[in-house]
């Protein structure tokens, strides 16, 4: 991180360039069977060029990539992750979410990258980061609801915010262990039957 | 399984102790760093037992023993887990659920024995059925609590125990990746509170 902060922006933009493309190599022949060469095809690098911006070479590409493939699980829920506003919202962003796995499939990239860098500096933080930014959304999501008048403010919304990451993770999971999204499904519909029973005035 | 079969009580009972020590063997030394002779050390058998009872050699070892780390995930939950039949009952459990994995920390033996058993046919299976009975006996508790009139009949009992396992999945899958519990204590505890919220005569 602190390397990319000493790059040009076109450099920067260079390396980025390398980091899609090498995700999208990955996406498709899958992480064990991808070289460093054929990310240089991919990508029309050389081998220099490759070096002086992954100079951790395969390690700390795949993890460069693992970090874009995190950012995109957020950005695949946009609009609809950030504009948690009304219930009409809520339905829209489960939506998203629930087209965006069922698309994938039983082969998360990220998982399958996570899996490769476990024992690469830094790697770890990865993931906490994408968890604490999608719980972070959630949470300001259950705080518009609040605000509307929607939601009982005695709702605790991290905590609520952290259940819901939690029960995405699960349903992601169980899709990879045994191809089924209904389990996705029916927790995202019990998150959201459940942020709707907790209206104003309601017993709990 | 059909090998199993064909064994007599006694041999059985040596296959089982051979499957017991060997989990416990993994849970102490991780699945890369056991050998057949640790397994073989730590189970006073010799080498003929050893191929007698598993003729695939590590990978059908392994295999059985991700079979039995599978059955403990359910009977670490019992009693409880059997018997949802009022809400401290659900309680209890949720409390046995957190002090499990509590307990285990981020290293989860099951998920270390998938992710090295995953191409040996049979592998797949073990989750699913896993899945399946953990939900079977979660819709049990949810019917138990429809007979009693806690909650109302026409929450699908079904669905719910899924999406309940795939929270739970959740929250574990956060607790390998971050070492931080917090989210499946507010993934269980957003299930047991919807649960409750589906009172009959409550609003959905």
């Amino acid at each position: 991180m602190d390397r990319t902060a000493k790059l040009t922006p076109k450099g920067e933009a260079t390396r980025r360039r390398i980091i899609a493309g090498a995700a999208q190599q990955l996406r498709d022949f899958g992480v064990a069977d991808t070289t460093l060469d054929d990310v240089r095809a991919r990508t029309s690098t050389s081998k220099s060029q490759l070096f002086h911006y992954f100079p951790g070479g395969r390690e700390e590409l795949l993890l460069a990539v693992a970090r874009y493939e995190a950012e995109r699980v957020l950005t695949d829920q946009d609009p609809y992750l950030s504009e948690l506003t009304s219930w009409a919202a809520w339905g829209r962003w489960r939506d998203a979410v629930i087209a965006r796995y069922r698309a994938q499939g039983p082969n998360c990239p990220l998982a399958a990258l996570m899996s490769q860098v476990r024992q690469t500096q830094g790697a770890g933080e990865v993931t906490t980061v994408l968890l604490a930014q999608w719980a972070d959304k959630l949470a300001a999501g259950v705080v518009a609801m609040q605000r509307l008048g929607k939601v009982r403010t005695g709702l605790d919304p991290r905590r609520t915010a952290q259940a819901i990451v939690a029960l995405i993770q699960g349903g992601v999971a169980v899709l990879m262990a045994t191809g089924r999204i209904d389990h996705l499904e029916a927790a995202m519909d019990l998150a959201l039957n459940y942020l709707r029973s907790q209206a104003p005035g309601s017993r709990r």
